[in-house]
């Protein structure tokens, strides 16, 4: 039995799926069964529609139905018609898709918003990025992009672990929303820079878990580096709109 | 024979096909077929992909060989480890592929300008898009979003046909960077708006004549309507940096 705010931390962490090349698709196809029930869920993108096409991306849905948040990572970023075609073909059997707050509201986010209503699966925008470059146009314009993010009223954005600042302003500023954080791990972030250090709500781990031959033990890792660090955070989620 | 004018400017519209539901893959592929050897070519993107997996993709590649670009728009907006994935197992094939600037240099577009160009393939930038969406974030950010395409010196940009005064301010600041404008037809650019008002070098067509029943004829009634406009400007273009 875990103790009890180790058993809370790895149901903050989402585990990424991203094959880099084709022979990895059943590998973290089968992953994905092992990680449901333990983490806080999966995400798959571009990679695994491109190496293994939609029928991997609904497998991918499918094999963590009631084993935690199902989240499709095409980062959406092109005009509300485009966006809408993807996410009727794609989104079905998801929890939440994430699209770019860059992209604004009028045209865009507005269009993808009804078209994921419609379909009962949440919208989640990227405010900031994990890699240096965000530096470079995101964070110098990220009161915009909170202001978009105001105005779309998404059930969650994605700020990123290897800038907990920038996690901890997204916060400050959309108190209710739900944070998942990417980067930890080989983009440097350490398990805990997000959640106990920003306020996130969720971090995502990539190739920590997916490229560990023991999938469930390395997730079972991170929560413990975790929970070591804020183990009150976890328990009294300040926010309350922890996973649900 | 086409009068000059109009011989040039049909060497200017690129045709996007992006299909709304998995009867339309068929029915594009076959049309780019008869677009390519007339037009400048073809742009895909993610709506055939979701649509028409990786094997569509390929196909639209294949049948335009030899008869105009073949772009790749997927829009890409991740970090640089994944927009590699994306591109390493989807643009081959492709003359050029489609990013957004607003994801920064370091550790994003250079990874995937390296990919790229190990591809033989182009890198296009969005430094502004067609919807008005893009005013509320993109423009407001351009002078960073063109700081990004003037570091990362891709072979084209992206900015909006149904702003030509973007496109101008974009062809002044980077003089010989190819220009793609989309925006014309469905989202209320007129043909001819971009090359000729704001000195792009293509316009982006998409359902005015992906949407006929007649696309080489839908085709030839744009290049008309643009040669009508500024003949001038299509026979003595000023960039030297027309499609090659």
């Amino acid at each position: 039995m875990d103790p009890p705010a180790v058993g809370e931390a790895v149901k903050r962490v989402i585990v990424a799926l991203d094959p880099a090349r084709r022979g990895d698709v059943d590998r973290l196809l089968d992953m994905a069964r092992l990680v449901c029930g333990v983490g806080a869920g999966i995400k798959v993108g571009l990679p695994m529609l491109a190496l293994g096409g939609s029928e991997a991306l609904a497998e991918a849905a499918r094999l963590c139905k009631g084993g935690g948040l199902r989240v499709l990572d095409l980062k959406l970023a092109d005009i509300g018609y485009i966006m809408r075609l993807a996410a009727e073909s794609l989104s079905r059997g998801f929890d939440a898709a994430i699209a770019h707050a860059f992209v604004g509201y009028e045209g865009g986010l507005v269009e993808l918003k009804k078209t994921l209503d419609g379909l009962g699966a949440r919208l989640v925008l990227v405010v900031s990025m994990s890699h240096p470059g965000s530096r470079e146009v995101l964070d110098p314009c990220l009161d915009k992009l909170l202001a978009v993010a105001r105005r779309v009223e998404p059930w969650g954005v994605v700020a990123p672990a290897t800038r907990p600042e920038v996690v901890a302003r997204v916060r400050e500023t959309l108190p209710t929303t739900v944070i998942l954080s990417p980067g930890v791990g080989a983009q440097g972030g350490k398990p805990g820079d997000a959640i106990c250090l920003g306020g996130a709500d969720y971090e995502i781990v990539g190739r920590m878990v997916a490229g560990s031959p023991d999938p469930v033990s390395a997730l079972r890792g991170v929560a413990e580096y975790i929970a070591a660090r804020c183990p009150e955070k976890l328990l009294h989620s300040s926010t309350g709109n922890g996973p649900s």
